[in-house]
């Protein structure tokens, strides 16, 4: 939609006019009391909207449609494409369907007995998924990177513990990928690929991601407006792959003083994604408030608001924990939220259902 | 404490602890590897910070200390002045008690029979307190401002209808108080006087709220840190009123492209704050979302996160409303949105407090 | 502007046009290939557009107008009401005229000794108009909080300090109205009426002050967008004073960390609210980096952006001051500031001439 | 530091000394009238201290020192290891010396007919480095990539066109790199290596750029704060190349409604990050407005501010462009912004230089 100035002259507006047809949409003029909106007909999408914004008379060029399409549960609604919610199988685990999905491990794997020992814990407490970071993002280049950082060898080696620990205790297993030279190794012993709140916007790793043909699960930049997660996410849908897994995980803080949370966990996001798009979310409680006296509350709010699983850092001992240990809950803590969410989510989905159709 | 610079030479520390122990502090000089740092002994708040940092060789000067005293849980518990947990009594209903509490009723009072309709339907929703905004904060002059608009006598009839449908209904009554020219009338009606968002900052405002002696329910603004919050929260309390029940309701929301909600529900903020205060907090999913399709989920969400209450604008037919229709609720979906939180409530209480405990 | 959703039928479309021509506009339907939009022939202020928001098959409902019409530089221009800037005459001072103004002085009236000797300093350093804070909006109940809040009386002294010192030193004098009960008692002593930044949204404290028929300078809130700053500025205009002084002082830092400015100084914003309105704008390096280091520099910037003056806070011993003295600089340093941007201003003007008219 | 919880116990105060001790550094025990705090001596960069947050008794673990030492011009006045601002020479172009320095050119380069007549007309204008776009960081997996997207000789014939036309106007060249795949082509044929906004926080990348011993300008996060920003610098400092450019390009903008600028231009930003590190700083209109008619006067500011050099897009005809035609500025407008800011330069140099030393 381009809206003119108050003072635009006719020519400026058949000027613009000219121009939508010149991408093969059809232009609607709508004279107002005050401005002249021209809306287009077509594809949207075609239209670089900052181009018409140096076109004189021009006071703003916007899109009405969403900038994705492609995992629209609008778009695909029209074209039948998608039902209500995508259900993504990861060997006997459904992410999007009845039952919520519980995802957890070490922040950062340290040695194998480390992850073996968090491994049968985390499945004793009713965990489904195990994840252990090997590759880290960290903040400052002085603190520990993960065993990623040592080189192929010892990443490759930390990858097969990581295959092994998910195998022996028959679960799947997922870690991040940070950079595209990562992605062909770790694809080799992942059953889904991690995309890190830092890296949401890197397309290339998202296409490289994509392309190894595994479900993705893709965190929210902290800096990220929903709209803008979503396009994102189209960057993997676009390359043919919609085992497309979001999943929020706080937002920068707004306000002076103490934020007494690591980021602001946007939980009123994941209903909001649920009415734009089919594919399910999660929620990672760890990152999002960066405190393990808060994971029981936030975790079980992830749920009554509607998130298909949540990620959770464990570990056996908080305090030993080379990275992160101020948010991670241990294997006992995780099945009483485990627990206790099981029971929400039950509680919540016909009431929900009920809501949806309204 | 205060940070020194690098380079500060050791006259420019003596001068700062001479300074300190002006003000009746003593000071604490700890020499680090590569700075030296001052730590203050004895009651931080006597000492304006931002005056030292004017000194030579200062580089910091920050508040160990959080700036309330009077609110916080740490110290009331040092004093044994407050429970973990403050219980405030308005007519019947307990609010921070065992059971939640919920706020109900029009987002503006349009006139009498319209809110009494309202109110019929809350009560039998289950709702325990009725609100009903009549003098409203608008972002735009030329929108509705409430009856309160239409000068004192037409403000004093709406006031007389909700303290009437409040007797009726045998529900208690709130109303926002905008400035502190109404404070006086309105506390002549209402049983708990609330501050808005857009007040929040007014110190002028909570004292004069403050000293009616009345519950007060003070929002947190949508720019305002957690500390932040709580710091003018300590305004109402400075004047000996500690009834003071705090309000989330969204924060202003990041990142760019469509927010799809109004603000960002900071859902996080409730167990954070709860460690922080013994004043009850409550949380607004209408104002937070601004989308009557998201008030159930986040309700619940709210809930599970440990709030002690909901307020949620309702109407029995939200099209017709005159003011924020798109986020009000009938009093049927009120119906399912209290008795599935009384569910959630329930069993979130003994896991809550085994966590609490830990 | 209403757009609905793909799956709208023929009658929510209907419906939708039927609604719209209650209030007296028409309805323009544009039927797109995805979806419909319809656009709203006439004055949409009158429309409540979250009303619409309620209706079945509608996905947004947008103001495609600016909320603000009366600032409007757009459409004064086309009812020729304004020209392109509007000089605000105070005593012999033009504010918005040909020369950038500086306002000056303490941050808070200590006594009348502190104020005289900083008024003549802040005068032999080239500002024009005396500032001094009698009402001081704080952080924290614990600080001091002004002279004003000693009570009336010691009020009424600190202002007739502030106006004896305005007399004497040939300066028109500026204070805070931090509150709708301080507006009759400070109108009596000062020449321009200031809304600090908390008070921004308070439409009632706008509404009193803008009946003074006083010049009245509006600061824009720190976590107000330009659309909502210009919005609340409307509300004086809508009191039929025009005579209104925009002022940016800093929006809430983004980011993790350290900020090391204690707001964001957002300086484009001023050449784009030149853009919008022919209201002049000022601009408050003390307040929107609460740094004294850092003012030269952004004092400087600010005029280049545009900025048709400064408000800078000044003490002749900073580290003295009882209140922000880690922002305040001495006459000295004023001196040196007023007379580079000076400099500035007049380089920038025949450019910035050449730029505006392209 | 670590600041202990009031009702901390002296086992649990002796607990988190012993684990200081463990990482080789000594313990500071301050014991206040309401809580003890307690100081690291020694390398507090050793210290994880998200680890001590889990010890029983903290209430908080922070770091003292800034988490960027070698960018730090605190650490290395101490260290004699640099001088006050550092100069990076590209060429026979000094950045970060008496001259602030001119980048221009296309965002996007299109075809070399376009880019070398881009050249040219910047060369005319006084810019000193060519800019082009090859790999472009989109928003929207629909939009135009870039040649770059087009397959490696695409890619490697448009990075010949920009070395070429470099060699033939006269300046050294600078493009973005926008994942690790493309380092070495791209190093190939450039003279400085571009981390865009987007990829600020890829660490991996950071350090496969900083390796091939090139001037590398890092863009600043649009959710970054200042001291994250710093503190990703330092990675390409830990490779031991120093010659890094850092570039201020705008925020994410804070507050609702229409935000007029794409991004908030933290012009503060820059004075402030000058007191922190000796790395040369820039300032990029073009995307922090998003807006060319703001160009001018937002070119003006930033070197006002202090900026050391402007980063901005320019095309000889904006309307034609493929990408972003909307902020970028013809050669003609160059000149004239490079000229005032040439002269504001030289007139803020002296005021300063008397400021700094203060």
């Amino acid at each position: 939609m381009i809206i003119m100035k108050a003072e635009a002259t006719e020519k400026e507006i058949a000027n613009v006019v000219k121009e939508i047809k010149k991408y093969g949409l059809k232009a609607d003029v709508s004279r107002g009391e005050f401005r002249t909106v021209i809306g287009l007909v077509g594809d949207e999408r075609k239209i670089p909207f900052s181009h018409f914004a140096v076109f004189p008379g021009v006071k703003e060029a916007m899109m009405v449609e969403t900038p994705y399409k492609l995992i629209s549960k609008e778009y695909s609604k029209r074209f039948a494409e998608e039902s209500e919610c995508r259900i993504i199988q990861v060997g006997n685990i459904s992410i999007g369907g009845d039952e919520p999905v519980f995802i957890a491990g070490p922040c950062a794997v340290e040695n194998k007995k480390q992850l073996f020992k968090i491994a049968e814990g985390i499945k004793k407490a009713g965990a489904h998924i195990l994840r252990g970071g090997i590759f880290k993002p960290r903040s400052s280049v002085h603190s520990f990177q993960g065993l990623g950082a040592n080189g192929r060898e010892e990443a490759e080696e930390a990858l097969s513990w990581l295959h092994e620990a998910g195998k022996k205790f028959e679960m799947p297993v997922i870690t991040e990928v940070r950079g595209e030279m990562q992605v062909d190794l770790i694809a080799g012993y992942v059953d889904i690929l991690q995309i890190g709140a830092r890296n949401m916007y890197d397309q290339d790793l998202l296409g490289s991601v994509a392309r190894k043909n595994k479900p993705v699960l893709l965190k929210r930049h902290f800096g990220a407006g929903i709209e803008e997660f979503l396009s994102f996410a189209e960057y993997i849908a676009a390359e043919g792959n919609k085992d497309i897994i979001l999943c929020e995980r706080g937002i920068i803080p707004v306000g002076k003083g103490r934020s007494y949370t690591r980021y602001t966990f946007d939980l009123a996001a994941i209903p909001a994604i649920q009415k734009e798009t089919y594919l399910p979310i999660l929620a990672d409680p760890s990152h999002a408030t960066g405190r393990r006296d808060l994971i029981f509350n936030t975790s079980c709010a992830a749920i009554a608001a509607g998130a298909m699983g949540l990620m959770i850092e464990t570990h056996y001992k908080p305090a030993e924990a080379l990275v992160d240990g101020q948010q991670m809950i241990t294997p006992d803590e995780l099945k009483d939220v485990i627990q206790t969410c099981q029971r929400i989510h039950r509680m919540i989905v016909p009431s929900n259902n009920k809501h949806k159709s309204a």
